[in-house]
Order: structure tokens, then C-alpha cells, then sequence
């Protein structure tokens, strides 16, 4: 248990520090529908622990404000009718951020009773429930400031210091990794005995997979390689793209990833916005690429004559190694440059998208109650995404995480690593000029 | 020119004060396209100072922000392509409230500089011209919070003291006015001498128009009246409704004005949101309804057989009556009951929707150069309202006056009044429940 | 009477003919929402006369099929739910054809039984409004077939003749016909007595309007001087044009007259797609431009220093004058180069795009019954035309005759003639280069 | 070669006998975005031959139309721009209905001669394809004159003769086909030595998948059962929905499978719209509930305490299976009652969703060039279906055949079948009333 207390003031004060340069109008914007105001981030992660834990396991809780049940739910529906879709968020002035901390600190001083006494497993699993749910919206915090800011005009750095100078020895080439697949598992079970052992219920549970060999390349696609791709005119070409990623490139008008910007004052012809503000494209051309979508991660494999691993894939490549590597706490918030040794940047850098739709696994059961909400019913039109990224804090991630958005999202931090079956007569192809 | 300076002192006050109850928060919100956030509100008011008044006329004038001159550009094509299209101006958390305040305070004190001095005649033109606009912000202003506060699931009350009650001695039913029309004037032609005489373009040249004798009501529509209508099922019977009004009832789901929500505990079936909050609708019903489209007050005069009056007709009736009524100074913020003596509420309580499209008057020249923008490019598919709300400045309107919105605009202050032609062989009828 | 059966003979005949050279699958297609199938004209004419004629005067009428009083029906909402909106038209494959043909032969036998026997004052006036309802359908029908055949890939000719050839020599500069002005009268109050003079209820009642001096162009403007709005970049540049008119360029991709398409052969650098097939515009430089939306004609006036007429100015302009033009009867089907003669092509070519809202006159009032809903419910948010076009049956249109159409509407051939105030200080202005 | 001749001729026929008894008009319609007309299928399948077979195989062949080649494209970017985007397909009044059976009897008659010669491995291969494409478009030819004919207001019945009765024996309660699974082969690797044997790139390779033992129900859900799914107000309960499903519930208005019409004469309270007109739902309890999308499919296997199968699932289940059931061939062009023997229904009466989203198989690579297309480019926010319908040929569907649509298309003949995890705990459940 006093982990367990120990935890939630880690992971909440991780919230807290995250949003406190942010004024409290910046805390509003809500520049696009998929992203929300980082004010309701933190009064949503709030109304978690208060609706799942303090109102059910708390003695003679006094909820902070009745209101605030329907405001801050997100979408489960099983809640009752939600108040605040997400278009309207960014009419909530009020409440105020101070009123909206004040209720932060009243669940955080309850939930210090709450853990002052022993709890049980259940309240334990909800909790840890709770903490995860808080570390993916610390993510979505930074991912929707960095896109409010791309849209103000003024183009503020979230943080001020600039990105830390890299070495500039030139990345490595690519190179592969052969894995034998065969009869494998993959996914959690989670132990019966052990409420401390946390997955998401989308993970459940380990079971079978039959893997063809495959070859994995040794890290995540960089700028440079992307800017081959733009190059080659790949934006162009309908050959490489998925049908419905066609029509995004055309709709859409993209022509790069998303935050890079043409500059005719640097080398490549872009520059990029970071959390911390405009960066040169050539200073940036050894690292991850990120902010692209699944079909321009997709076109940029096919056109390389490779493929996405499917997530099956990914997982058996991941099982076992340690979560280490560019994740939030390394304090960069940007894919940072490979090391060039072994099979790197499977966790932090970027997300990788798979080739792989969002689906339940065999034997997959919904948690109990409107947290059956959670995760199971996103099981449609999505595609999974591994390993995490910069935004992630070290502690949220593991080899079985499966993190799912629509196939044209672009204001995650995603990226991708390319695979080829081994089986196939055409072994994996790298264009000349890049061998 | 010492009037210029008060007065502009005067004006600048009072968009300071009508501000100064919000907070950095509330003054982000936009919670639909037509309107603006109170900060912009008061930045882009500032601005107009700035680019037409302080650059061209102030020796050695340095401008508080370079970058501000795009972005509180908000429609001059003329002078560059504007950064902040509609939609993005939620998302300008920055530059914040308290630089924008900076912003004001940086202009107010040039133009103390600039006033100490003999301005010449265009000078104070524009300066007149910058006051007006600010007006018209100030009513913008307000109308835009209002709508903010009733998306807000809180609803909050921009002002917290309740409605002043009033008599509750019945309103006296409506009563005709007859005017015998003619060959007369209306529209201004500003007098070549005086530059402190101020009107808008688009309300000049004073010229001729042909009137047939027609009938005006002595007050505007009540809610009671209106109460009548919807008792009558007139959102349900397309016989009443031009054909774009019947598209929008439908499409646009109205049951009642704006700001009218069902309330099973109200007498009348409804309670309206204000500036001061939720109200009864049964403490309202000798006030003017508002907050109708042109669409509804039109379809409430052909049901009523009668019509609404052409801006002839009402200038022409309002011509040389003193500016007096329930406007912004009165500090009401919502149209009051009529008194019951003469033709009256012609100025304040609501604006009065006419049965005339905005177009140019016959001589009509729109200002030379950028201010060319300002009312003439506006002249296709709007309807003439006349007369201001309780949310006009006094100072600010006159008989002359055209406001002009789309005719399915509804978060205005906007109202209606009956007319009816004479000559028509049927005299205006009133339903026989309501002589 | 007899004059009535011939009429009614007449103006079935026309449509008829019209309609022949067009297969059942030409008069299927719906290429646009304010287009109709060519087959619907023909059934919705028809069930006009069954609905206000047949079914109300002829004892023992025997409708041709229940189900074509709900499925003919365009727009009448007191006549009930109509079955087919109009983007379900495109599907009616049923009633086949033949079976409309068969509807209109059943329905035309039994008028002819109704017009063998003396009809009262009543029918005698419907038929005259069914007889012109067609008029106006035989129009749409040559615009919307037009437009059809101009989306198909094939772009076929609805008349297989070529333009014919017309004198080479070059038309004369614009000149100015002047106008004093005054009180005068516009519109029609129908005699009381006499039941065969026509117009429609949307021209009554004649009244007074006062007219300052003003200017009116010999002739339309041609597609010469129009090349000449283009070659200085008028698409371009947001001086020029309504607030919506330049949002309506920028969103539709305009850069032209609807049916103008690049073309590196022609002299011009464009061709023209007509009722005859693709014309080259060098040939066409010295008739009138047409398909142009409100917005562009206006933005020409604007551009050469002058503006469009009002409804009023035309009118006065035109009265006492005999229809005479090239109009549907010419059979020509494109507007033809002007003779240089007095004050012309009022009558034909292009209907004419005026500065006037379309509104009620002073004392209007609609027709009483499902007809009221004729034109007086179309009175928002659309602009009045004057003249007819080559497309309009010569007997249809007259001096008083107000069509009317949304600002942004392109596919009626619809041109403009210029106008100039006399009072305002600068005369019209002409470019250098065409004085 | 005699074999491909005769296959040729055979389903070139089906498709010509399929139209026949459909006008021009009729063939002309399309009334959803996903549909295209009748004429244009024929056009299209005959252009596969000509582009794909006649161009590159046959010596001097002669296009019969030029401009032909970019009108019948479908999608295949790889060709060049199409012409006929899916909206403009409504357009196409020209070519007519007899120029493009003229262009079908070109086709036929040159493909004869091309037949007449041996033909190598490549073209019998790609003929093969053309044939399976036509086939494809014989279903969608039903479907699409379905939804035509029910948009259409007097909703004709493509086929006049009435449904043929039905034993009124009651069809017997579900029951459950256990599978073991484990390591198991699905998909299909074509015979290198044999062209003859078709399949489509998307269903290879043959290759490993591990399956979890999982019951399967004997046959496909009732109307019956589906009428208890809505009298549970299945349709206004969040709980059982996919969040995109919900989404299209409320957006799209559904409230039952499409073509269900209330009918309160109805026993049951509904009736059916059919390719033979409507019927009542009283009469159809006993056969396949259809035309219901994914989302409605899943909603119903989890409120039924089930889920749908894997498409691995559903291929093992019936692999080895004669391909025998109530498909195009029957004539019956609606889903039957089962006949209450053994696993039944899986192929014919109509496909079934399953739970696997449309993904590449491990190892597969779409076929060379614009071929390439055909599926590969699809496999993007698509579920599988699987088993074919009483549209599809009995010669083109096949255990392995994968169709795909997005899962919330309910225009094709599309209904479910039960699965359920045997590992779980919990059992199949069956609501109490219906053991």
C-alpha cells in the first residue's frame, strides 16, 4: 500500500509540473477535435479517482462539486449522458484553473485518507487503473499544447530551452534483425494473486500466435530517409499509398509530416516545430521521424519495398527487454538520435505504427462496468501503434502496450521501424542511393 | 478636439469596464463562428487605433508588437492576408490577456500624445470612425459572453445582480401609428464642415424615397405575444415561413428564440438565460422577445397579418425623436417593459428586424481605401435592423443607423416590430383571442 | 376561350419539341441540386394543370395515377410531404419515360374537354399561370440539360447545328443612355377586368419608387471586355468583390465564367461550351458573357468604375418597349453580338443580374392557396434578374418580370448590363485602352 | 482454353440476363455514393476485358471507343486520371444503354476470336480475373438496382413473380458446431502449374494461424431473433455498441436493418423491402436477418452474450466444405430458411461479418501493375466478410474468399453467425426466453 500511496503523488505531481507553465489561457485552447484543453486533462484524470475510487471505498466522502460528475466525464456513456462533448471544451472557462487545481488538491488530500488505511484488491486495481489513465493524458497534454501552439500564431515554445546538441557522428545504416517467429505468445494474463501487476484489459489475455520469420530493422525510420521519400515524390504517387490514405494526402493537402514547415533558409527546405519551438529540419535529420500518419508511415514502407511489422511481431521482438530509452522522463520531449547499437528505440523516440487494426484478442473480456468502456469499444477503424515516445512516461509502457488511433491521426508523436517477411523471394529492398 | 479626447477616453473606459469582471479564461472562449473572444474584442478595437490613427499620423509612433498588426487584423483584405482566421482565434491563448491589457495601455497613452496636438480633419475622421467600431465591439462583446456563458454547462451569470423588477402593471395592447409617407428623405449626408458629426458610410447619401401610407405599432413584440405563436404551433406550419426559414426550423431544430430552454417548474413552460442568469419567462412577458432570426420575426408578423416594416418606413418614423431608451448606459442588460405612452422602444431593448435587404443606397460611395471594407463589401444576403438594443451604447446609434446581420442571426439582441400597409384592403388583424 | 386552348396547345407543343431530341436516359440526369431531370419538367408542369385545373374544374376527372399528385409535386408544402426532394429526382427511373409522355397526352386530352366548355375567371387565370409556369420549366429545362450534358465526360451537343455565323464587323463602344429619373412607377396591378393579362403576383402592385438620375449602357456586357476583367487579374485581387462573392471564388476554384475551360488552341486561351458543343470564345468575343453569378457581374461594375442598375432603373429603362430580342423563338439558344443600335438586348441574350434584392413591392400580396407559395416565399437571400435570356419563350417575358436567383447561381444564362449614378462626382470611368 | 471460352460466354451472359429486364432509365440510377448504375457496370466489366485482355493480347485489335479507356475506369490510379468520379457515374446519359450493350458485343466478339487461339498462362490468368470481376459486379448490379428501387418513390420490384413459399415448419433452435483449433492452415497458394485454379491476391498466401478452441453456430441469425434485439431497445442502449457504431445509430438515425419499414398491418409491425418488392416480415421470421451493417452484427452478438467469428475461424469451420446453398443461382434473390441439418449456411443467403478487420495475409504481395489494386489498396478501415449471399454466383465464392466493406455498409445482403470462446467461463449465453 504504500507503494501504492507513493505512486499516486509521483504520478500526480508529474501532471502538475507538466501543466505549471502553462497559463491558465493556454490551459483552454483546444485547437482540434481530437485534443483537449490540458485544464480538463487535469480535471478528468481527477474525476476518475474521485468517481471510481472516493465516492465508492471513501467513508463520508463529500464529492468537491456535484456538477463536476457529468463535466469531466470523458465517455462512458454507462455514466449517464455526457455534459461536455468535445467540442464544447473549450467553452469551459469556467470552472477556473484555480478551481480546477483546488479540486486536485481535495481529491489528492482524500485520497491520502483513502490510502491511509488498508485497501482492498479491487480498489488497488482501480487505483493503479487510475494512475495509467493519468500517464496517458499526461501524454495527450503535451501532444495537444504542442498542436495549440502550432496553430497560435505567435508559434510559443512549450518549453524554453532549447533541444540538447546531439553528436554529430552520422547514424548508422540500416540494418536487420532476423527473428524465427514460430508458435509464440504474445499479450498478459494478469496474475490472479498480484493486484500490484498492472495491464490495460485490451492486453488480455497471453495467448498463441503462429509468426512466419520476419526481419525487424535495428531503429525507427529517421527525418533523413524521409526526406529520400519526399524526394522521390512520394506525395505524388498514387502506387504507394493505401486508397483511403490517397484521399487523405489529396483532402488533407499533405505534402510532410505534420509541424514541418517549408524554409527556404535551411539546408533541407523545412523546419519543424518542437515543444521547444522552430528547429532546423538539418539538425534534426538523424532523428525519428514522427507526426505522421499510418498510411504515410504505410507508403513510406511500401515504397522502400519493406512493410510495417504487424503488432504480433513487434511484441515477440520487444518481450523481455528492458523499457528503456527517449521516454518523457529523459526531459527531451523530441525523438532523439539512435545510438547505433543492437535492436534500439523499441521503447520512447516515437510510437511505431503496426500493420495491425485494433482488435480484441481471442478470449478478450471488457473489464466489469463502465470501465468495459475503456478500451473495448475503440475496437473499430483504429490501427496499433508500440513502444511509446518521448511524451511517455518510462513507467505507463511495456512490450505488450498496445496503444490504437485512426489510421490518419498525425498529432502523436508516431513514427515507424520497418519489417519484411524473411520468406519472400524478394529480400528487402534499399534503394541504391542508400544502401 | 478636447472632445475627442474625452470622448475617446470615454469609450476606451467603457470596453475596460465591461471586461472587468472576466477572467483571462472567460475572455478566450468562442463558442460559435460569428463570435469573437472578449480579448480579441479588446485587442482588435486597439488595433484599429494602431493601423489607422497612431502609424500614419504619430511621428515616431513604435508599434507595441509588430506581429499584432496581422493578427488583430480581423477582415481588411486590403491590408495582407489576415492570420487569424475566425475559427483560430480560441486558439490565442497568447499573447495573454494581461499583454493585450499592456497593448491597450501602450495605444491609449500614444493617443494622449496624438490628441494633445491639433489633429486635422481625416485625422478625426478616423478617430470618430475607431470610436464607433469600439462601440460596436462593446455590443459584440457582450452578446459574444452571453453566448459563451449559456454554452458553458455551469452558466454562469455575467452579472450576478438579478433583473431590476418592474411594474407589474399589465402592458397596454398594441396600438397603431399611421403615417401618411409620401415623397420623403432618409440616409445622411455628412456635413462637409463638421468632422465631428459622425455617421457610417452606408448610411449616406441622404436621399429620396417613395412612401405609401403605412401603419407602425406603437411597441415592440412582447414574449407574450410571442408565447401566442408558439401556442399556435407556428414552428410546425410551413404556410407562415419564407422557404430558407422553413429549411432552418428544420435543419436547425428551433422550438422558441434563442436562449428560450424548456422549464416544466416555470408557469409559461420556458425559463430564458440572460446576462443576469436563468430567468422566469413568466417575469418577462411584457418585455420585447429577442434573440429571434429575421426568419422568425417575419414568419410571427405574416401570422399575425401583418408585416414587418421596410427601413424606409422605420427611419422615416423615427426621424428626429430624441435617442432615449432601455440601451447599454441603462446598465438593464435586457429590454425592459414598455411604458405604454406613444411610439416608444424605437431605440434600445432590441434591435427590430426589417423587411429590407442590406444594399447600397443610390449615390452610395463606400470610404476610400482599406475603411472601404467596412460596411459596403458586406452588401449581399443581410437584412437592415434598426434602432439598438440594451447592449447599444446611446452615444452609438441614431435613426439613421443600419445594423445588418443574416437573416437566420440569432444571438443578437435582436426583436422585431409590426407594420401593416393601409392601403391594403384587409387592416392588420389581430387574432381574436388578443384584440 | 379559343385564344386560351391555342395558347395551351402552344406552349405544351413547346415543350414537347424541346424535350424530343432527348433519350430517355438525357432526361434522367440531375448534374447539380438546383438542376431537375429533364423527364421531371415534363411530369411537373403537367401535374400543375392536373392539380389547379383538372382536378378542381373538370367534373369526373379521372386522375392519370394517384401516386403522381405527391410525386410531381416540387415544392408546394401545403399540398403535403412532397415524395421526391430534389436530390431524389436523379432516381426516378420510374415512371419510365414513356409513361410521362402517356401523363402528358392523358392530361392535355382532358384540358382540351375543359377548354371545349366556357371556363370561369378563376380557371382561366390558373391556366394562364400554368401556362407560364411552363415557360418558365421549358427555360430550366434548356439550362439544366445544359449543365448535364456539360458534366458528362462525352459532352455532347443538345443541338447538333453550329452557331451560326454572324457579321464580322466589330461591335461599337459602349455608350450611355441617360435617365432623369423621378417619381415613376414600376410593376403591375392586373386589371380587374380582364383575365388574360398575365403577370405574376411577385410584380404587383404597380407603385412609386423615386429614381435619381442615371446612366444606363446601350447594351451587355461582352465577353471581350470581359477577357479584359480577367487579363487584369480580377480574380485575384479582393478589392473588387462582395465579402461573399470572394469567399464564393476562393471556395469554388472560380477563375472564370461558368463553361469557359482553358484551351491552349484558341486564340483567346479559352473555349466555350454552349447548347451547340464547345464554340471557340474568339469567336464569341462580341456577344454578350453569361453564366456569371451576381458576384461576378458585380464585381465587373465595380471593376470598371461603374455598377450594376437597380430593379427599378432597369424596369423604367425598359417600360413601353416591345419585347423584341434574341430570345428562345430566335432558336439561335446562345446570346448573339448587338447591332449597334439604341438601346438594346434589354429583351433576351442574358437575363440581366441587378443591385436589388428580391423583396416585396409595397403592398404585395401573395395569391391565396398552395399558389401563394409561388414566388413570395423565395423573397430572402436572393438577387432579381430583368430581360430573359435566349433561353426564354419571348411570350413569357415582359418589362415588369422579375426572375430571381441566389447571388452565387451561375448555371442560367445570366449576364449584366452597366449602370452609372449621374449626381456622383466621378463619371463613369472606361479604362484607357477601351475609352 | 475450350473451358475458359465457355466460362467466358457463360458469365458474360449472366450479366446481360441479370439487366435485361431493367430499361435505360432504370439502368441509369444511383442512388448511394457506394452504388453505381446498372449501365456502367456493364460497361465497366467489359472494359476489364478490353484493357486487360484485348489491348495487350489481341493482334490489331480495335478499341471501340477511344475515350472509352478512361470512362469505365474504375479506381486503378495506375491508368491514368478516371473521368468518371463515383458522383458523376449518374451522368452518364451518353454513351446510351445500346451503345454500351454495341460496346459489350465488341468486346465479346473480338475476345472470341482472341479465345479461338491458345492464349498463354498470363492471359488465361488475367481472364480469370476478368470473369471473377464481372461475377462481383453481378452482385453489386442486384444490390445497387436494390437500393435504386427502394429510393424510388413507387418502389418498383425488380423481380414481379412473389417469393416462393416456404415449408412452415419453425426452424429449430440454435445450436453450437464445437472446434478445437490449434495450429491450423488458412488462405490459399495458387498451383503454379495450374491457371485454371483461381483465386484472388488477397486470400494468399496459404499460411499458419493458432486458433483457440471456439464453438460456431449450425446456422445464421433469424429475423425472429433479430426482432427480440429490438424489443430488448437494443438500438437505445450505449452498452452493446462499438463507439463508431453508436456514432452511425444516432447519426444515421437506424432503428432496425435496412429496408425494414414500419407496417403497422404487419403482425410483427414491419415490413421488407425485396429485389421482388415488399413482403411482410411475419412471413420472413425464419430466414437470415440481412442487410444490417458490422456495427448492428456485433451489437447483437454481444447483447446475445456472444461475439462474431475470426475470419480464421470462420474459413477452418468451412474449409473442405461443398460450396452448395441459396446463392445467385437459386433465383431466389433473398436469404431462405435453414433446413435444420448440421452446420448450414455458410454459403449463400448472406455473407457474414466477422471480427477480423481486412488486413494483408503474412507473406502476401498483390499482384504486379495496375492489377495491383484490385484489393491490396483497400486494406484500411474494412472488415472481412465471408460465405457469399443469394446474389453472389455459386462459382465465385470459395471457403477462402475474402469481401470487404466498412462496417457501417448495411446496401449489400450482409447478416451474422454466432461464435463464442469455449476457454471463457462463461458459456454461450441464451437469453432465457429463447433456450
Amino acid at each position: 500500500m504504500a507503494r501504492l500511496a507513493s505512486d499516486y503523488r509521483a504520478v500526480r505531481s508529474v501532471t502538475r509540473s507538466l501543466a505549471a507553465a502553462l497559463s491558465p489561457e493556454d490551459q483552454m485552447v483546444q485547437s482540434c477535435p481530437e485534443a483537449s484543453p490540458v485544464k480538463w486533462h487535469q480535471a478528468h484524470t481527477t474525476w476518475f479517482f474521485e468517481t471510481f475510487l472516493l465516492r465508492p471505498f471513501l467513508v463520508n466522502y463529500k464529492p468537491f462539486h456535484e456538477e463536476f460528475r457529468r463535466l469531466f466525464n470523458s465517455y462512458y456513456n454507462s455514466l449517464g449522458v455526457q455534459i461536455s462533448g468535445k467540442p464544447l471544451r473549450a467553452c469551459l472557462s469556467r470552472p477556473r484553473l484555480d478551481e480546477i487545481l483546488a479540486y486536485r488538491a481535495h481529491v489528492d488530500e482524500a485520497m491520502e485518507t483513502l490510502l491511509s488505511a488498508r485497501i482492498g484488491d479491487e480498489a488497488a486495481r482501480l487505483l493503479l487503473l487510475g494512475l495509467h489513465h493519468e500517464q496517458q493524458h499526461q501524454e495527450l497534454l503535451l501532444t495537444d499544447i504542442k498542436h495549440a501552439f502550432f496553430q497560435s500564431p505567435l508559434h510559443p515554445a512549450y518549453e524554453l530551452a532549447p533541444l540538447a546538441a546531439q553528436t554529430s557522428v552520422p547514424v548508422s545504416d540500416l540494418a536487420w534483425h532476423k527473428f524465427n517467429g514460430g508458435l509464440v505468445e504474445i499479450g498478459l494474463t494478469p496474475s490472479a494473486r498480484n493486484a500490484l501487476e498492472f495491464c490495460f484489459d485490451n492486453e488480455t489475455p497471453r495467448h498463441r500466435v503462429y509468426l512466419e520469420p520476419f526481419l525487424l530493422a535495428n531503429r525507427a525510420v529517421t527525418c533523413r530517409e524521409y526526406l529520400d521519400f519526399l524526394a522521390d515524390d512520394a506525395y505524388s504517387r498514387p502506387e504507394f499509398w493505401l486508397s483511403e490514405g490517397w484521399d487523405a494526402v489529396n483532402t488533407q493537402g499533405w505534402e510532410a509530416p505534420l509541424y514541418w514547415e517549408r524554409d527556404t533558409t535551411d539546408e533541407t527546405g523545412w523546419r519543424v516545430f518542437t515543444l521547444r519551438g522552430w528547429h532546423s529540419l538539418g539538425g534534426l535529420l538523424d532523428t525519428p521521424v514522427c507526426h505522421v500518419s499510418h498510411f504515410e508511415a504505410d507508403a513510406f514502407a511500401r515504397w522502400r519495398g519493406c512493410r510495417l511489422p504487424t503488432e504480433a511481431e513487434w511484441e515477440f521482438a520487444a518481450y523481455g527487454r528492458t523499457v528503456h530509452g527517449n521516454l518523457l522522463d529523459s526531459g527531451r520531449l523530441h525523438p532523439a538520435k539512435p545510438h547505433g547499437r543492437g535492436l534500439e528505440q523499441l521503447f520512447g523516440d516515437c510510437w511505431e505504427w503496426t500493420s495491425s487494426a485494433y482488435c480484441a484478442y481471442p478470449g478478450f473480456q471488457p473489464l466489469p462496468g463502465p470501465l468495459g468502456e475503456y478500451n473495448g469499444k475503440f475496437m473499430s477503424g483504429q490501427m496499433v501503434l508500440r513502444g511509446g515516445s518521448c511524451a511517455t512516461p518510462a513507467s505507463h509502457v511495456r512490450a505488450a502496450y498496445r496503444n490504437f488511433f485512426h489510421p490518419a491521426t498525425r498529432w502523436q508523436f508516431s513514427g515507424l521501424r520497418l519489417a519484411s517477411s524473411v520468406s519472400s523471394s524478394n529480400q528487402p529492398w534499399l534503394p541504391p542511393c542508400r544502401p
